[in-house]
């Protein structure tokens, strides 16, 4: 039976991507400095194997036959996603990505090198050497594909997404923050900061991270808490490994991280275990991933509601007396700055927009890597009316997604801050006194919708369908912008 | 080109087994413990399709033909050990090594589980079952090579060992030991112990080893320390994961725990890197490796000198008021106790013997895992007058080798100590005035006799031909039944 000899390539190739997602999370949180060089090159081979099992010409024959086979809807539903995986396989050649794996895994160690001092100029030839290769990535792709180039690439992070679609919801979006960005920040001027902000020991900041993991349904029999440079969500669905990066000043900075994090940790931890092994039960795409962190960190994290129940563990935990106004005016601070990790959810989307316009001119071929930092600068001056020209650790340095050659992801952060507004609006709906639960601590009813309505749909139907079903309408930009009026309005 | 093949199938041989080190270690440290079933299934698939790749049809012929080629002597010697682990690889199916892989990894995690309790009934079905397997790989193993079936197991992790040899020159050291203990206990008691044994801070204990395997030449670029419940050397050679256990109330048993995997790391982080992707490049077996753990915790760790050169840091990051003697004294103590990993050098040979005479009979047949905690008690009260009847965990329950399906491998540890005795005594005829170097805290020249006479020697040669050039002799238990007098003596 033709699904049967898919079960087992799938049982294989996921023992593969066990690895490889333990050797991605070890990497960047336990690898010794110099063992960066044999690790690039143990996952280049492991990828090129990978590719070249799920390539293999007998497994054309074997989608083929399996849809022809008496399955179940599930069953269906997985050979349907494996077909679409192995479209976007076969695109490329086993050599070609194990020279873009090999070539990330350099540049991404480099990065992490030569980002402290802002290096630019020691850094421009690796990722140019990646921006070529993803150029020619995006153009075999679109080829296979039927797809334009850039698509194709955003296609490998948020299938079904397309640059057109994604650029007229960014400018109504855009047109909104140009507006809205200076009332939120003067809003926010008038809310009572709190004081007293100091020194707060690693090992309380953790402890407060982990309380609070705990409660809103981390699986700690099935994950962890960690520490890197830049902090992530990786592992594998039964040892989610998330991290976060501590500032002695700045607690909310790790802990609205952690938040976030435990988003994306929760979707993984809650997929359907029965599919583990194939495509059809991982997370629908990273617009649909970012629904989830950005669900977790902006809806629940930073809903006023969420700190009477946090509040009590942030004054035990860190010896603060801060009141209620106090740590929400903390929490809600909107202020323009360099950093897309650091920026507030209003001015976020901008930053996103930004890396979205110059990626698209990246692999379209209309800007060079060298012109990155200038025409970076401009567009932080006509946003932020900021500069980074002279700082490019804080400027085109400061992510690791085009270090790690990664093109076409940046769209799906603020794709996923609609996607969370969007269902935020439909658990209001399901459960009007929502709010109530979360400021007692109590988050079952809302991960039960959660799990009903994405965790347990995994990649069974597209992400179109999910949303569709779960909030009744189509992604769009309305609800993220009602939510931001609310929240941060005058 | 036929060598050129192999050396293209050792590169992607190479990067599998770089993946099993690094989840391996990851398992043992940081993996979450509902992560297990998954990862033991997926390291169960990669050492199958390792030992596929390995065993495939065509390697065997490559072989034949690379013996034909014009090849330079390193390069010959990497056919050679290639064509001996190629000869163990194939006498075992890959049907049979996944099976095998899966209960180790299962049996292991359960070990893990029941350990803390004792609950050797519980633990008992699982422990059968991997010796029935062992059993059946020592039998085809033995048919393959023409060795005796607990020879095969031998051979797996120390090449070149016979069960026969190391009989003869185990009667010998129990023969000495059986009078020296008491001898060795009574001159004991007659130093002066240290007062102040207390709480040292797990943070001061970690800073205290770090210091020190850095002083004695370990690199941190390509290795580090973390913790785990049973010690280990793991990883690979560009990034050596060696861990240890803190006790608050004894430092010392952490800190020579991290000497002895220091030993492990050194030999590991000094293989030539040429060769690391093929099996010549690797540490010549288990005696050869323990030879050099044993020579770093105990020719030089508890050698008095090197406290001359520690003691000033132990102070500094204990605060403690010890003097030399008292601290000799502590690190020189001998005592019968029922924990072999915790045991002094003197005792701990008769610990080996032990689980040697025990896992002979068990690969036999005639003795079965029911009974071993009887057999274990019987042994233990003959050579310690101690019994463990009552407590399984630290008796038979005690080493993670038989829950890990490990046999054959016991008798390493005790090879390894008189080979590591046999080296220093040739290192003080090449440097007379070496304990002038460790006392003054430089081992560059004692690593240097290392380097050159082990670890470089990688598995170009056997051990019985590094032995002979290094040291003069044949393996033999004279030098160290030489070197326990002369340190332990009345």
């Amino acid at each position: 039976m033709s699904f049967a000899k898919l079960d087992e390539l799938c049982r294989i190739h996921s023992a593969i991507d066990h690895a490889q997602a333990i050797l991605g999370a070890d990497e960047a949180t336990h690898m010794a400095s110099g063992g960066g060089e044999e690790r690039a090159s143990a996952m280049g081979r492991l990828a090129a194997m990978s590719h070249e099992m799920l390539t293999a010409p007998e497994v054309a024959d074997w989608i083929a036959a399996a849809r022809q086979e008496n399955l179940d809807p599930d069953q269906q539903a997985a050979v349907r996603e494996f077909a679409r995986v192995h479209a976007n396989m076969t695109a490329l050649t086993a050599q070609f990505v194990e020279r873009q794996t090999n070539a990330r895994m350099r540049s991404e160690q480099l990065w992490r090198k030569l980002r402290p001092n802002g290096d630019w100029k020691g850094f421009e030839p690796a990722l140019s050497e990646l921006l070529e290769l993803a150029r020619e990535e995006a153009s075999m792709r679109g080829a296979a594909l039927g797809l334009d180039p850039y698509d194709a690439l955003i296609e490998q992070h948020d299938p079904g997404s397309r640059a057109g679609e994604i650029e007229k919801i960014f400018a109504e979006l855009k047109q909104f923050l140009v507006d809205f960005v200076p009332e939120a920040e003067e809003a926010g001027r008038r809310r009572k900061a709190p004081n007293g902000l100091r020194e707060f020991p690693v090992e309380a900041q953790r402890e407060l991270g982990i309380h609070l993991m705990k409660a809103v349904g981390f699986d700690f029999e099935h994950g962890s808490l960690s520490v890197s440079v830049h902090p992530f969500c990786g592992g594998v669905p039964t040892d989610v490994r998330i991290t976060t990066r501590y500032r002695n000043g700045d607690f909310l900075s790790a802990l609205m991280g952690v938040l976030h994090e435990t988003g994306h940790a929760l979707y993984e931890q809650n997929l359907p275990r029965k599919w583990h092994h194939w495509p059809s039960g991982r997370a629908r795409g990273m617009a649909m991933h970012e629904s989830q962190s950005l669900f977790s960190e902006k809806q629940i994290g930073r809903n006023p509601a969420f700190w009477r129940f946090a509040l009590p563990f942030v004054r035990e935990k860190l010896g603060v007396d801060w009141t209620i106004e106090e740590i929400v005016a903390a929490v809600l601070e909107v202020k323009r700055g360099l950093i897309r990790v650091d920026a507030d959810e209003v001015t976020y989307p901008l930053h996103v927009i930004l890396r979205f316009e110059l990626e698209r001119e990246l692999i379209s071929g209309s800007l060079s890597v060298r012109d990155i930092p200038q025409a970076w600068d401009e567009k932080m001056k006509a946003n932020f009316e900021l500069s980074t020209i002279d700082d490019p650790k804080d400027g085109p340095m400061q992510d690791v997604h085009w270090p790690a050659g990664v093109f076409g992801y940046f769209p799906s952060y603020t794709l996923g801050a609609l996607l969370a507004a969007q269902q935020w609006q439909a658990v209001v709906k399901a459960l009007p006194d929502v709010e109530t639960d979360i400021a007692a601590g109590r988050f079952d009813r809302i991960n039960d919708w959660r799990r009903d309505n994405i965790w347990s749909q995994a990649s069974v139907r597209s992400a179109d369908e999910i949303t569709r079903k779960a909030t009744g309408s189509a992604l769009n930009a309305q609800p993220f912008i009602e939510h931001l009026k609310e929240r941060y309005g005058a």
